[in-house]
């Protein structure tokens, strides 16, 4: 095994969100990087990505744009939605707020955020891109790669001691590795789709819904949601399931969808003059979880971001994840003095449990809210909780520390199991509608907490 | 969606064990079969597989072959194994009937029933065999495969309006089904790995233990098994994990293979007289399984056998659960004339259940034959099922309603459920030890019977 740190050289596949800012980080530390991506150059062809066009920077993504220099360039641009606001059948609204008096996550531009870190990265003397670079073959005895160059479909093999797979959940190099002895592998689709349509600018430019909240139409099985843009206007997502007696197979027809629409989102519908053109433009997508193991190849290739942990959009990590990544890579650099054969498998070893339970809290937080946030029993154990937070400061809900900090996710996931059975015990006190603020939920508040925990 | 049943034309991926059958079916039925096998044909260049060397053929096994005609041949060379001999660390014997009297599952060579399906399959003027055929692409939207002739490099694209994939655990042609959109998949690695080894025949020729038995080491972590082969011999198969404290990683030189073996198997070690060779020039091998959904393509390509449900060796069912899908889909095609627009669907989904019940009952089999079938309680509970059997015709043994019998394996995990708490119950009643043929035990069966159920 080569000490790699001394070679200073590594390929990076894929320069999505995920792929740009590793080569940040890689180039800081004075690495040659050649970071290669099937798709054009979005700063000269424009952003052609084909997933959802904004996402929700939290705690763990600012942490690392900040040390990618750029947390500034993205504030600018970010929408802060310090809350949710929940439109009922009926369309009456509720605020919630997600966190304390002036918490937020904010609303990006995938797009905007990927060209600024392909800005960022390019600004680097030693990083060198090859767009349109499709990843043909992987030759994990080497390591090397084969690229097809999609412009002059020219082959090109790169020698590569030491490889970022930042390739997303279809990751290419994954698949290579998938058939290697003892790999475990598992891609699960949801039973719903999604769809994005979106709210225009009001005439007079300005949003036509609260720019300052996440709106979610919250209808059991299926929701909508929606998140402003700094234009003005509002990208939703229509979460369904494909198949079944309320379902994208059933919405085959304009008026279909208008009666949908107009049946379970009527506040909505009346915002959106585009909708049957977005209906019928935009594609029907799938909702991949990716979970595997190991993360790694011989200490020469390392999978990160969706590449190692593809999430369902529900709890709004998927990016912040694949930051978080980063972050931790960059402190196991120091840590680790660059010793790559060192670094790898330990955070292929540590990172894992994080990457399993930040999945497993996606899903559940769909249930959350296409479902429960409508429900009182759920309404009532979110007051309960903002009112123990702020007798005991320390006792967290779950949201704020997998959003508004940077515990692990498996301790995050650890503390909601142990929440769940808390508020099992307090929802089961007599009279609890009543008495939420009572000695009773103190008394058992103060039993979980001492030892029950 | 042209009706295939016209066109009588039928391509099976794959010539192992499930595939050579499957042809056999599809032959006697009058399709044009063209069957493509990776390997060399073995009839004439021998056995070249890579799995374990013999098999235990039960009910779904038998059932499957008498329908191919050719059981009596089988049964010619199987050796009935009516139950476990237990060898304990102190080399006591213990002998656990598998069913009841006239009962066994049956000791086979892989190679030679291998040999025997593809020659009866030849047999056939309207099968044609293509060896040494590798699948490099499929094409699903035709669907269309190219094979690589492996003796020329030469390829060759076959247009198939009718796919049969039988090509096994790893299976190309789900490969190419993975990447579609909202296929699930799951391949997972035992931590244990798997080792041949052998008992040669004594010097007599005749068997070095008793043949009408599978024998059984069972260590806790780990165990060795031995099937009885009719040339005398014994075919001997070590799980070990393969890192850890006692693993495969520490058995690095003879001197460790023998301390090992001296130290967990003494009994056994006498027995082997080759076990340095053996140990030394066999691999060790890993341990997958596999699920996915859904097992078919568009109604043109199913997946069966290992490539729709590969599990782990522990319950004997691999081979039979493969031969059991050939009998299913056989019943179909008569109850849907032939109509394979519906019998894939119908298939793919209803089997589905089962492929999953035996990966479970097999991964749960592994605990019980490293572990449980050493521990007193475990051995009562298969004295009280026995006993509760006699008096209870209809109450089956989980065991024997998988191995003896053609219920559905959906069915067996629920019932082994239900019979885990049956079984708590009655392993819970005071000075069960004495009292397992007394009236309370009965109290608790009869209860659970009637509803608890």
């Amino acid at each position: 095994m080569n000490n790699h740190s001394t070679q200073k050289k590594a390929i990076v596949v894929g320069a999505g969100l995920v792929g740009s800012l590793w080569a940040v980080f890689l180039a800081r530390r004075g690495y040659q990087v050649e970071i290669y991506e099937r798709r054009s150059d979005m700063r000269t062809a424009g952003y052609t990505g084909g997933r959802s066009i904004n996402l929700a920077m939290s705690e763990r993504g600012w942490k690392a744009v900040e040390k990618a220099g750029i947390r500034e360039k993205i504030e600018k641009v970010a929408i802060p939605m310090p809350g949710r606001m929940m439109h009922s059948a009926s369309g009456e609204l509720t605020f919630q707020p997600y966190g304390k008096a002036g918490e937020a996550i904010y609303s990006v531009s995938r797009g905007g955020l990927n060209l600024e870190l392909l800005n960022i990265a390019g600004e680097f003397p030693n990083v060198q891109f090859f767009f349109d670079h499709r990843c043909a073959d992987v030759d994990l005895e080497h390591p090397r790669i084969t690229f097809e160059d999609l412009k002059t479909n020219a082959f090109k093999t790169v020698d590569a001691p030491l490889i970022f797979a930042a390739d997303g959940a279809f990751s290419a190099v994954r698949y290579a590795i998938q058939k290697t002895d003892r790999f475990n592998y598992t891609q699960f689709y949801l039973e719903h789709g999604y769809k994005e349509l979106s709210i225009p600018p009001g005439p007079d430019g300005s949003h036509r819904l609260d720019p300052s909240a996440l709106h979610i139409w919250p209808r059991g099985n299926f929701m909508l949601i929606a998140l402003p843009n700094a234009d003005g206007s509002f990208t939703c997502t229509l979460f369904l399931p494909f198949e079944g007696e309320v379902s994208f197979e059933k919405l085959t027809d304009n008026a279909a969808v208008t009666a949908f629409f107009q049946r379970y989102f009527s506040d909505a519908l009346a915002q959106m003059p585009t909708l049957l053109e977005d209906f019928n433009t935009n594609p029907t997508s799938s909702l991949i979880t990716v979970k595997c193991a190991p993360w790694q190849w011989q200490n020469r290739i390392l999978l990160i971001g969706d590449a190692a942990h593809a999430i369902v959009p529900f709890y709004g990590q998927g990016m912040n994840a694949g930051f978080e990544d980063c972050t931790i890579l960059d402190a196991m650099h120091d840590d680790l003095g660059g010793d790559w054969s060192k670094i790898i498998p330990q955070f292929a070893q540590q990172r894992k449990a994080d990457g399993d339970a930040i999945a497993e809290l996606a899903q559940r937080n769909f249930i959350e809210m296409r479902d429960l946030v409508a429900d009182p029993k759920f309404l009532l154990r979110k007051k309960i909780a903002a009112h123990l937070h702020e007798r005991h400061p320390d006792f967290l809900p779950v949201y704020s520390m997998v959003t508004f900090s940077n515990t692990p996710y498996h301790v995050a996931l650890r503390e909601e199991d142990e929440q769940n059975r808390l508020f099992g015990q307090i929802l089961g006190l007599e009279n609890i509608e009543q008495a939420w603020t009572g000695d009773a939920v103190e008394q058992v508040f103060n039993r979980w907490k001492q030892g029950g925990k």
